[in-house]
């Protein structure tokens, strides 16, 4: 199987794709194809004809499988044991829930924090929206924790799908500062002590800059690409 | 299993999982949570805790399914033989990514043509971004309907939950007067025809109206309900 990403520092779908596999210790080659290059749909299609020609998009023979929800289905009936989702009949339907409400959801977080993970931004009030997106997202984790998570350290227990749909989110309220309860916190610290995120985060930071994307953030309390 | 909806003249989402459901023969009762109505969400609670509050929702024992698309999945898992998704593979991962592009994307479209099933609108254009959404899902469709849909006259052959999926769009499309190409003309046609979508609409149209959500759209051509 060949995924196609986007740039591991800006990509926070291709994040969601690639840490379920590398997780869940499913072998695949990577191509990454740069977000800001021209021809980009172009050279999606050159690999994966009749897809959507967006990142993250999963080629399996002549297969091929974009947006994130539905490469986790197809991850998860070709690998059924590899635990993509939860093995508990409920906690897989709130897995799956909490996985589509993140994919269309908690867009002011999402557009006022854009995933950079080559910065750490000063903390301050990000407005009432921003407030409410993560008292939503931080109240279903506290659930999921409580009723599915007792087996390990992530939202239903061992390393799930949904933890890889909600790892960006991680890297925002980490990078941006924002405040959080204790129960978000030690879920946010085994999201980023997971091996395979330390391996995205390590090329993400040797990467070159996009530096239109970067000029839409704000400025850098710390710049981790030049510590 | 009981199905909590919302609204038959507006709820886009509910008509979505009522449609699958209903379409496959799956038993279910159904309650109606009036979209304007006050306590709105701890209506929800009151029949399914630990949701999201949100319509629809499906309640199955003491397990409680929030958004559409983790909806589908736990009928795809609980009703094998239902047909829920397409029975090929690859057929299966392309209406799959296909819904969850229509689960977070078509916005211009859906922010400029409310579903009403209740109206009918004059054709007018609709601007640059609707247009791209028309172009966009229109192709989709064109693509899924050739490659896959050689056994019947729905997106993959059969009705599908993809179909369930566009089923409001399909709506828009038409009461909006918005121009379409022919493959997508005879597939709106087949679905605007479906007996389950038709006792849908018939119930839509006996519903007691809610004034705030009419006045929010421009002014109707025919108004079927007075017809």
């Amino acid at each position: 199987m060949k995924l196609l990403i986007g740039n591991k520092c800006y990509s926070s779908w291709s994040l969601r794709a690639w840490l379920i596999m590398r997780a869940k210790g499913i072998g695949f080659t990577e191509k990454l194809v740069p977000l800001d290059e021209p021809g980009f749909k172009a050279t999606i299609f050159a690999d994966a004809p009749g897809s959507g020609g967006t990142v993250p998009t999963l080629v399996d023979g002549d297969v091929a499988v974009w947006e994130t929800l539905a490469i986790v289905e197809y991850l998860h009936e070709t690998h059924p044991q590899a635990g993509i989702w939860p093995g508990d009949k409920a906690a897989r339907a709130h897995a799956r829930a909490a996985s589509s409400e993140m994919h269309a959801g908690f867009t002011a977080l999402r557009s006022a924090c854009p995933m950079n993970l080559g910065k750490r931004f000063s903390a301050r009030d990000r407005g009432p929206a921003v407030a409410s997106d993560v008292e939503r997202l931080t109240a279903l984790w506290r659930q999921a924790r409580e009723r599915f998570g007792a087996a390990g350290p992530f939202l239903y227990g061992e390393f799930s799908a949904a933890d890889a749909m909600y790892a960006p989110v991680v890297t925002r309220l980490d990078t941006y500062g924002i405040a959080v309860d204790a129960v978000a916190q030690a879920y946010m610290k085994a999201v980023l002590a997971l091996p395979a995120y330390r391996e995205w985060l390590a090329a993400a930071l040797a990467e070159p800059w996009i530096v239109a994307q970067d000029e839409v953030d704000e400025p850098a309390l710390v710049d981790l690409r030049r510590s």
